[in-house]
């Protein structure tokens, strides 16, 4: 039997597992009172292959003719893809890349079995490593009078790997008293997740953060010598957990910011060519053995081929195009379209597609990829939103954080972080927890 | 200069900080953003205060007849203190007894300086032990990039020696895998505060902990060989965050409930007779040399008559009465009368003194002591209240938690536990935070 809603909420509450619901009220997050359980033997293959996927994405990073190639046709028609591109700097200013990323997957159907299907890499903005943590701790207490499920809830602290990352790239940059820059929404209802991360770079590494929306650095930022300045203090790294949406740039100086900082010697997370990186587009090149091969090994391809979705090009010179369109026309409750872009509710589903498809300019196409929609393996939960808990029919998208630091060859840390799990209703399309489509979530083994 | 109110409520909701509103409404606790500052040989004095009040109040409630002696008229007419007296047995049934106090004060002028004046000693449910520690963290992350402030902040751990002194009364009770009952009110906006101690005895002592209304004791609760079980479970330590008041017992059943605990063997937070010695009329008559020496030595008695503020009782017999209430009818606004209560919100000040002594029974005058109004040294403070901060003139109330276990005199552990602070408007007569009348705040020593 779930615990009750109210104790459930009592627990949020102490553990600070909270978000805005508007700027001056808080609220719980949404959450799973029950955790989901995924084979052991996937979440194994899961885990493994946080390394191999970053490493595949720093080569790709790399490499500035592919990232052209594969996105500059979308560009030309995306005026947020051609606004990241013109931050492009002939020189870069700084080698070393921190990412720290999260790679979304679905348990499916797979013959007699099950399997896993990656639904996407994020390069930029990973969020809720502060409330995963939380979370665990969150179905620690609400389980400690049952052990049976208590042994075998799987621990989770991405924040620890994730605050050594930065510490890291902070004493790689090698400003003395470096701060890390916390590049922010004006009015972020996800921010108490960030400050989790602040407070732990604080306890943990004595590192300061500062926080500014990219206007803000443009207003107060200087650069001296190739570093940059805030408020009087050296910038070592920048962490994005803005600059990844049209609307962080409708801001007159938001542009002017976000160059600054690809002006300054400061580490990024991510560097400009890792956020181009994790867009759908390049996800769906990578999806050929042929392409995935130019990065890696072709032992190292089959094995990320293994999770790949059935994902197709609509550039007007792909070969594949044609098709994909006649199909998704016939059947478009297969598909899922899908823009370059990052946060909820950009996808478009079934019937939308088709009429989305016909009232796009062809040339407009190139912006979007064709993605087979997954059949996550359904599961009964019980979900906690706003106070009031309910049993549902549900769908859970498993995420592994990874951290990345690297220099072209030179990999100094790349390693796996910990888990996310989000829940939802099987009947909800879209997956995002601040957007309040979603529940947080833990992971237990099986039994 | 302060932080702004917006950060201050990012680090309350990550504390966990929170209070609430209503039953499916979170929002933050009410606290000072700037630290309350005493000078050094008060807080001193004060902590160093802690045992001896506490040994002192021990002795006390282990002399039946001067309990009785002192409340027996006053319950003659108050059915809150006769209902309290008839929960009494014949036979102890343990004679262990814990005791988590919490000694408040105010810092007034003293002759050329300062000096210290208690305001009432809590012998039953001390709130905000686990809040109190929270708001250190929150001083401490609000200040931290201020050296010269963040230096002088008093670390505060109220919950540390409290759970230890809980488990060690577990211990003591011998029970094997004995529980803690807490009792509560059925729809307490603090409950959070009883949270984190229920968290923290699991974390640190491997304890569990049983949250049940008096009414549930009455009815779930079951008495094998003098040993309280209640859902499977045996109770070692009985923790009252609730029966201090009357409307705990308007339940039919919470009367019947109350007597389970007593009949039981389990070890109380407190017992009854510690209960009853926490009453005013007890305060009022420990402010006697004569009667402070019954219980301590002389030199101890005048140490704690230092900080013993000037108090009357109005029962007929009193000597001291008759003038009293002549003084209160000329001069009310230098006095406070003060029932047999715990909470706040049953004090009565200034012309309203007055008009209930002109309107009451003078039978019924005994249920009350007319105490001295203190003058706090007042200071400029920043209050953050509802998402927003005002800068106001304020006064300070300086508790010190305290821990006792003792059985006679056998005393395994008395010491102190740390302190809270409550910080208000100047112009505000009640103090509770809980109320919304008062701010949580942590100490600064003098720079």
């Amino acid at each position: 039997m779930p615990p009750d809603s109210q104790e459930a909420v009592d627990w949020l509450s102490v553990l600070g597992l909270l978000r805005y619901a508007s700027p001056r009220r808080l609220t719980h997050v949404p959450v799973a009172l029950t955790p989901y359980c995924a084979p052991q033997h996937l979440l194994k293959t899961v885990t493994a292959l946080s390394s191999p996927f970053q490493l595949l994405m720093h080569r790709v990073a790399d490499d500035w003719a592919f990232l052209e190639d594969t996105l500059g046709t979308a560009a030309r028609h995306d005026d947020f893809l051609q606004r990241l591109f013109g931050f492009r700097l002939r020189e870069n200013s700084q080698p070393w890349r921190l990412l720290i990323s999260r790679n979304d997957f679905f348990v499916v159907p797979e013959g007699a079995g099950l399997g896993l299907r990656q639904v996407e890499f994020n390069t930029i903005s990973a969020s809720f490593p502060h409330l995963a943590e939380r979370l665990f701790r969150f179905h620690q207490l609400l389980y400690r009078n049952q052990p049976d499920r208590l042994s075998v809830l799987l621990p989770n602290d991405p924040l620890t790997p994730i605050s050594t990352g930065i510490a890291e790239a902070v004493q790689v940059h090698g400003a003395s008293n470096g701060v890390v820059l916390m590049i922010v929404q004006p009015a972020e209802s996800n921010r108490l997740d960030q400050r989790g991360l602040e407070q732990r770079l604080l306890q943990q590494h004595g590192l300061s953060t500062v926080r500014a929306t990219l206007a803000d650095v443009a207003v107060q930022g200087k650069l001296r010598d190739g570093t940059l300045r805030l408020g009087g203090e050296r910038v070592a790294v920048v962490y994005y957990r803005a600059g990844y949406t049209p609307s962080d740039f409708v801001h007159p100086d938001a542009g002017a910011g976000r160059r600054l900082l690809e002006a300054s010697d400061a580490i990024q997370i991510p560097d400009l060519a890792m956020q181009l990186a994790g867009m759908k587009k390049v996800q769906q090149r990578l999806t050929s053995l042929e392409v995935l091969t130019r990065f890696v090994s072709e032992s190292q391809a089959a094995e990320l081929l293994e999770v790949c979705a059935e994902m197709h090009s609509l550039d007007a010179d792909s070969k594949d195009a044609e098709f994909a369109l006649a199909e998704a026309s016939k059947h478009p409750e297969r598909f899922v379209l899908k823009p370059q872009r990052e946060g909820g509710g950009h996808n478009v589903y079934g019937a939308e597609i088709v009429k989305l498809l016909a009232e796009m300019p062809p040339e407009e196409r190139s912006g979007w990829v064709l993605m087979e929609r997954l059949h996550p393996v359904p599961h009964d939960a019980v979900l906690l939103m706003d106070h009031q808990s309910q049993s549902l029919r549900c769908v859970s998208e498993l995420g592994r954080y990874g951290v990345l630091l690297a220099k072209g060859n030179e990999v100094r840390l790349n390693k796996d972080a910990g888990y996310l799990v989000r829940t939802k209703g099987a009947e909800v399309d879209e997956g995002g927890v601040s957007a309040g489509y979603a529940c947080l979530n833990s992971l237990v083994r099986e039994r």
